[in-house]
Formats: C-alpha cells, sequence, structure tokens
C-alpha cells in the first residue's frame, strides 16, 4: 500500500512524552523521536489520556517484568496523523481509542464469543514492543519500549491497527478516553462477565474509578442493594475528600466527579469499623441476608478476593476478579466454598471485545445513557503529570485527564 | 393423619445394619432397633446399596465432624415399610430411593433455578440427627446416628419425606441405587454444572465411578475430545484390572464393569508417566491445544484441583470440583488464571435437584438412554460389607452393590 510517492511517507516525528527511566523514579518530560508507523501499524496523536493504577503498578516497579525505559499511558483519546502499509480501517484525521487487548478478528481467541483476550500480538506487546520486536521511540539516543500497546503518554504514539477503534468524531474527546480502560472493565465486569440480573445483590471492594463502574453497572441493571466496601470511609460519598479536592485543586478540578453512594451504592462498609474483629466475609453472610448474588474485587488484594468469593451466596454466588494482584501472590479457599455453589471468576477489560465494543460504549455517551463525568476528579496539563500520580496515589482523586499540547515538529 | 388406630400405628422394627462404632475400625453387623417414623418422616426397607467413598472416607475418621456410632450408606433403593404423620407424597410399598440432598420446595434454596442444594435439614441432618434432634436407631441400648440424612447400610432406615423420591417399580432395582449419589453426580456436573456443549474438549482427573460418569456424560452431549487422567494406569481400559477381578471374585462379579477408555475417553495419561517432570497443567496446556474447554476434579485433592483449573483453557476453560478433599485443606492458585479467562466450579450431586430429577434419570435407564451396567464391579450379600470396604480401598473395584437379606422382625 506504500505510495512510493515520498512526499507521502511519514517521516519521524519529534515531539513530547513523559519517559519513565526506571522503577520507583519520577517521570521526566522528554523530547522523544516517533518513528513512522510501519505495516498494520498507526501513528496517533494523543488529545487526552488519564491515568491508570496499572500505569502506577508499572511506575513503581511492582511488575516483575516491567521493562524500562518505557513510556507508560493506556486509556486516551487521538486521532489518526498518519498510517502504514494495509492499514484500512482508519486514515488520518480519524478520532480514535487506543485498545491494550486489540481485536484481530483472525485468532482462535477473536473467533469464540466466549473471550476477549485477543492474542495476535500478545508476546511482543508483553515485551514492549511492535510486534516486529522493534520499538518506534527515541529518547537521547536511546530505545524506549512501548507500554501495553498504547503508550499514551506522549504526544505521539505507534499503535497496530487491530489495537485502534475508531469514534465518532462527536463524542466528548476528553471524557471517552476513560473507555480504554477502567470504566469498561468495571461496566464490563458486570455486564458480560458476571452479567448481574435486574433485583440481585452485589457487593464491590475498593472504590476506585473500577469500582464506581462497577456500582454504576450494577445500578444501571437494577440490582436491588449494592454494598461498597473500602477501607478509606471519604469514598462513601460526597463529603471531606470531596471538599478537600476543591479546595486544594480548584483550578485544574471538575467539581463533578462522585463517589459511591451517588453512583449507586445503597450500603457502605469501612471494614476497619468491624467490632471484635470478626472476618469480613462472616459479618457480611450474617447481616447481608447470606451473603450477595455476586461480588467484586477491584482493589487487586489476594485477602480481599477471597473475602469476595466467601461473601458471594452459597448456591448461586458469583465472584468475580477484577483488580490485579502483586506478582507471585496467590488466591486460597477452601474447595467447599466451590462445591457449595459459589463461583470464582475473573475479567480483563470487562470482557468487552474491544474494536466491536468500545464505539458502542462511546454512542451509548454520546446519547446520554453512559455518563463519565462522575468518574472524573481532575484535568492536568499533561506537563504535570507527575502531580497528577501523586495525587492518585494518596487516594485523593478518581480518574486525572491529562491535556496534550500541541507543539509537535514533525521532519519528513 | 395419625389414624388413632393402634394396629395401624408402626412399631419397632428389630433388623440388621452395618454399625460403624468407632473410626478406623471395620463394621460390625448387629441387631438395631428401628423406632417408628415422626411426622413428615418415612421407614423404608433398603433393598440395595452401593459403597461410596465418602462412606469410606467418614468410616476412615477423615471427617472431623464425623459422629460414632453411626450407620454409614448414601446410596440406595429401598421400598416404604410405614410413613409418619402428614406424609403425603410416598405410601407403603412405594419404591423409593434416598436423597443425601432432599427438596423440600418450600427453602429459599429450593426456590431458586441456580442452586439444588435445600437447606431444610442441613443443620440436623449434618449432626446425624433427625430434624427433631433426636435418633430413630438404638443397638446394645445405645443411640447410633444417622448418616447422611440416609443411613442405607441397615436393613430398614428412618428418612425424611424430603429425603425420598418414589420411583418406578419397573426400574430395575439393584442399579438405580448407583443414582442416589456418584453417578448422578458426575454425570450431572457435565450436564448441569458444567453444561458443556457438543465439540468441546474435556479433561478428568480421578477414574472411580464418578469420573467414569462425567466421561459417560461428556461423551453423550459429544465431546470431541476426553482426556482420562488417573495416578493408576489398569483404570484406563479392561485389561489387567478387569481379568483379576474376575479371577479373584467369579462368584460376586458382574463381569461387565468399563474402564474409561470404553465409556468414551479418546486420551489417557498418567501422571506419573510424564518425562521430566514437567508439571501436569504444563504438559496438558502444551499437548492439548492450550487446555481444556472443561475439566473435571473427581480425586478430592486440592493440587489436582489446581492442575484442573491451570489445564483449563485461557479465555473460557470452566474446571468443576467434584471430589471432596481432606478437612481444612485449601485450594491455591495465581488469581491471574481466573482473570485471563478461566472460571472455578464445584458441583453437590450434580447440581439435580434431587426429588424432580432423580425419578427422571431413573426413567432415563428404563428406557435404555442412561446405562448403569459399566459403572458395577461387584455384588456382595450385605453381611460381607467389610469384604466390600476393603475392594473399594484397594482400588479394584467400581461401585459394589450390597444386597439386603429380608429376615427382619417387626414388632407393633
Amino acid at each position: 500500500m506504500s505510495s512510493g510517492n515520498a512526499s507521502n511517507v511519514p517521516g519521524i516525528i519529534t515531539c513530547k512524552a513523559a519517559v519513565a527511566w526506571k522503577a520507583k523514579k519520577p517521570l521526566t518530560i522528554e523530547q522523544i523521536e516517533v518513528m513512522p508507523p510501519q505495516k498494520g501499524e498507526v501513528r496517533i496523536k494523543n488529545l487526552f489520556s488519564a491515568l491508570c493504577h496499572t500505569d502506577a503498578y508499572t511506575l513503581d516497579g511492582l511488575d516483575p517484568e516491567g521493562i524500562f525505559p518505557v513510556i507508560l499511558g493506556h486509556e486516551a483519546t487521538g486521532i489518526v496523523e498518519s498510517v502504514g502499509e494495509g492499514v484500512k480501517s482508519v486514515k488520518p484525521g480519524d478520532y480514535v481509542i487506543p485498545l491494550y487487548i486489540p481485536q484481530c478478528y483472525q485468532c482462535e481467541y477473536c473467533k469464540n464469543p466466549k473471550t476477549n483476550l485477543c492474542q495476535a500480538i500478545r508476546v511482543t506487546q508483553g515485551q514492549g514492543t511492535m510486534p516486529d520486536k522493534t520499538v518506534r521511540y527515541k529518547c537521547q539516543g536511546k530505545d524506549v519500549y512501548h507500554f501495553m500497546g498504547c503508550s499514551s503518554f506522549s504526544e505521539y504514539s505507534v499503535v497496530c491497527e487491530i489495537s485502534l477503534c475508531k469514534i465518532e468524531s462527536s463524542a466528548p474527546l476528553d471524557k471517552v478516553c476513560l473507555l480504554g480502560c477502567g470504566i469498561s472493565t468495571g461496566y464490563g465486569a458486570v455486564i458480560n462477565t458476571a452479567k448481574v440480573e435486574a433485583g440481585s445483590t452485589v457487593a464491590v471492594f475498593g472504590l476506585g474509578a473500577v469500582g464506581l463502574a462497577v456500582i454504576m453497572g450494577a445500578k444501571q441493571v437494577g440490582a436491588k442493594r449494592i454494598l461498597a466496601v473500602d477501607m478509606n470511609s471519604d469514598k462513601f460519598e460526597l463529603g471531606k475528600l470531596y471538599e478537600e479536592v476543591i479546595m486544594t485543586y480548584a483550578s485544574n478540578i471538575l467539581v463533578i466527579f462522585l463517589l459511591a453512594k451517588q453512583f449507586g451504592a445503597t450500603d457502605v462498609l469501612n471494614p476497619k469499623d468491624l467490632k471484635d474483629k470478626v472476618p469480613a466475609q462472616q459479618y457480611l453472610v450474617e447481616n447481608f441476608d447470606g451473603g450477595f448474588d455476586y461480588t467484586f474485587e477491584c482493589v487487586g488484594n489476594v485477602e480481599v478476593m477471597r473475602t469476595a468469593l466467601e461473601c458471594a451466596h452459597k448456591g448461586w454466588g458469583v465472584s468475580v476478579i477484577v483488580g490485579v494482584a502483586g506478582a507471585g501472590q496467590e488466591i486460597k479457599t477452601r474447595p467447599f466454598q466451590l462445591v457449595t455453589g459459589r463461583t470464582w471468576k475473573g475479567t480483563a477489560f470487562g470482557g468487552w471485545k474491544s474494536r466491536d465494543s468500545v464505539p458502542k460504549l462511546v454512542q451509548q455517551v454520546i446519547d446520554g445513557s453512559l455518563k463519565l463525568d462522575g468518574f472524573i476528579s481532575h484535568k492536568f496539563p499533561f506537563e504535570q503529570i507527575n502531580e497528577a500520580f501523586e495525587l492518585l496515589h494518596a487516594g485523593k482523586a478518581l480518574r486525572i485527564i491529562l491535556t496534550n499540547s500541541t507543539d509537535a515538529s514533525i521532519s519528513s
């Protein structure tokens, strides 16, 4: 598909990116070079990026397979700048969301309706490279690795065509970036993985954006009782945290974010408040009609995963692991918990087949049936990314949107 | 419903029973007294009983909640001898199968189509008594406990009405006793719990009667590949074990039993044969197209449960725990196994709602669509029950049927 016309061949772009040189160190804003997209690849300009705990997890050195230097970021909206040979599904100027789980439509997984885990580029994506095992980023003469196939903490990034979906140009681009990971994950865990029915009882452990998206989904499908559990009681309803955020970050804040009760939680529990140190699962079974029809672990803590399973109702309770645990950690329970009718599942990206589903979710945002405003607590200029990570770590933010500036220079 | 007519009030029956006086000791055949059935209870004459590993598990002292002295046994066919006040669903002379999971039609569990775990008499059944917290058996002047609500290793036993289903009198009574536990469990795990589809791949760990029933069910629904796994290669196909049984027990044997390959296994594996001590799950994933659509653990070993989960296919594999693990033991895995699409479930009595389903399974036996012959390796007089247990322990039997004699005396 290469035209042979040199003026049409994309050149190297020099632009800003937040480079993670090593684990446990702040990111540094650097000038980087972004190579032209190769066959089957697309170069996009990232317009808005959100911070996700998975970025923080890797930056904190908790992922033993994390590779540095790397450009993190995987929740974004962008616009196609140029396309490589053979790319047909998008063209320059199209608005897109990069997808850390691709959809190739060819592999055994894409052809199976039971899973969304396309395996087409799994190995090289995990190794931080494009499928040809090389990278498209250079900084100070050194190769810089890709992250989750996205690397949206750069003004420009190169992603595989199968890792992109085209979205309506009328979409609120500064919000739908959230559909690239957390919100879709929590919402899909309810809709696709657990398939929660109207009238069900639900417990959600962990009230970050993913857990709140679970609450939103549970309310939407008509759950009759939704328990929100967190060790930080500030996350239960608008109050101290909300006021603190408004006072401290007035200039950067979108004062529209919501907390568990506003999203639909009917009950809240801080396990620290349990008297007599009764195990949380025992308390929950005894005080919530024998346990919940559906439970969701959105923390990434293996002990909480056990609690979530064991407070699912005997006979029919389903517990879904949404959070990502630390490397090498194991979940445990007595098999009797499963033999007596509980089911233990997990979800990745909420079970959505990414390229098919994300444009539909965007459409729901446009038509108002899916609301994202409540998940956004802050908006920062891209350059303040380290401040944004600090807020995330401190538990004083929901989703933070980074706005990329536009002063990239294109050399051809 | 009591007639007030003394001649119609059932009296105490003196009959034979195999009493387990304490753990780890052989049973002793004793004269016992069986009290009349009380309100909501039924006294039945057990015609045929089969031995199940759960009986052995308790007799071996492995159940920390096991209570002695007790009359074991829970796979039987019987005939109603007398009924207590209010009993309407059966009458004297009806053929019945006792059910260790009852169906009361009233409790929250019975009303929920997702579960078969009727809770109506769970607590007292677990404590070895009838719902009024007393027992119906006496031996040498001492109270003897009930077992799993059945106690079929007695000529007569008293069970709750909700723990009985009436079956067609034309049923082969010496075979359909197997539907009281093991065969229904394995078959139902496939049909109800896993819902295996035609064309699926299946792995079965443990080739006792339950595991063989899983294979039978998997073949029936059209599984395209069925792997049978056991540490004893004699269980893979008719051969050494079969010949040995025929030679040694010719007088008591029904030479019709079948093994894994005859039931439909397409592949067999003895983990002891794995070279280089590669973990079984790794070997299975690498050699069976990434793993199996459905796996079933029919051993009761927590390490095998982990293997069964981890060799279920990424993205959509479902692993069902059918075996009963030792007290206090825990299953473990990395949560990543679930997040990447595997589901961990369990089953009790194969998910069948007992009184609704067992008569239908009996009908399938009558019409020939469900075949039980292949599960029966031996038939012994009731008095040889200890010999039967030894065979079961030695792995030299499938299901052993005990035939009760009829010399009970009824005192009124």
